[in-house]
């Protein structure tokens, strides 16, 4: 349970709300029901009431939801309103692509510098020109630049060394792509991204279709 | 909920034991006990005994868990002991960089081709040398060569259309990176990663720290 009880479930969809009510406003599209909404996200009318209850309504009875107005509202919730500097730890394929991926999304999350201790990678650029920094000037960096978010993008060994120096330099958000699952602690936020796990999780379910 | 009525977070919880286990191997630990693996996977043991109890249990009484039996058993559950062959739909940075990372990975999944729709695109490499194909030929690929997985790194409108080709050439997993949610339907399984949404759920988290 999150903020005034919160379910994690309910979290876990605001940014499907934030993003399709986005895509309404660029259709020009004023107003939603929550039936219509139900239709889009997959779930029930009932559902989509109760979720948006969680925030204090936003509908008006027989009216539906303004879009501009709930997409800016759960915006503010998801923290959107303001902007965030985004560090990627390991300067692999997937941090380079996910530094990439993070700039072309645009939502207030900048790169701002990316690391690696693999002296054949520091130096190298990412598709829209992000240099690796050797590792070992990470402590520093932090200590000059306020930085929000490290993407953890590198082996769990790495991780695990990497995470007092993050801690220590003031990161409080860790979004993590490495095998070492970090509960969130009471300073800082870590959002857990298992891609090989998700692949596992996929062919369990390619073979137990009939469910 | 799935097969026997098993909830979907004990599923999503499987792969992290198949992986923990595998480390175990890996350090020739030949049992531990619920405790111990309970303190590894951040649950309570008596979560441990409950998860491993919806496939029968493992366990001995005082004996604890006899590391490679469960890592085997809870292989053959998500359906690893066999192999998979998986397409990337979508041959941008994250196609790429995702081709290359299930090929290192190595579980039994092989990347067997890549497809994209924009001719300066079509042809180039992964890191690991796999060149993307013209999604024009993707229905007869599909024809001439078994594939079970589709991995769809594309935009949204791009994922719509690819689809149709996608079920009629026999696909049974979509591991879906695009904006458009796909619901599990009989005939295929949908695996759905959000990056960018689970960005936003992090900025939530940090905004909500004192929870």
């Amino acid at each position: 349970m999150g903020e005034r009880g919160i379910p994690p479930a309910v979290i876990s969809r605001l940014p499907r709300y934030y993003r399709f009510l986005g895509e309404l406003i660029d259709r020009k599209v004023e107003r939603i029901s929550s039936r219509e909404l139900s239709l889009q996200m997959h779930l029930t009318a009932s559902q989509i009431r109760q979720d948006l209850n969680h925030f204090g309504g936003f509908g008006q009875q027989g009216y539906g939801y303004n879009a501009k107005y709930l997409h800016t509202e759960i915006g503010k919730i998801l923290g959107l309103d303001r902007s965030y500097k985004v560090i990627v730890v390991g300067a692999g394929r997937l941090g380079k692509a996910l530094a990439d991926y993070v700039l072309y999304e645009k939502r207030g999350y900048m790169i701002v510098a990316m690391f690696d201790k693999d002296p054949a990678v520091i130096g190298q650029k990412s598709g829209r020109g992000i240099a690796a920094q050797d590792v070992a000037s990470l402590a520093r960096y932090l200590e000059e630049n306020e930085v929000d978010i490290a993407a953890l993008t590198l082996p769990s060994e790495g991780a695990l060394e990497v995470m007092p120096i993050l801690l220590e330099g003031g990161i409080r958000g860790i979004w993590n792509f490495s095998h070492t699952v970090f509960p969130n602690s009471g300073s800082v936020a870590v959002q857990n991204v298992h891609l090989s796990e998700s692949l596992m999780e996929l062919t369990y379910r390619m073979n137990h279709l009939s469910i």
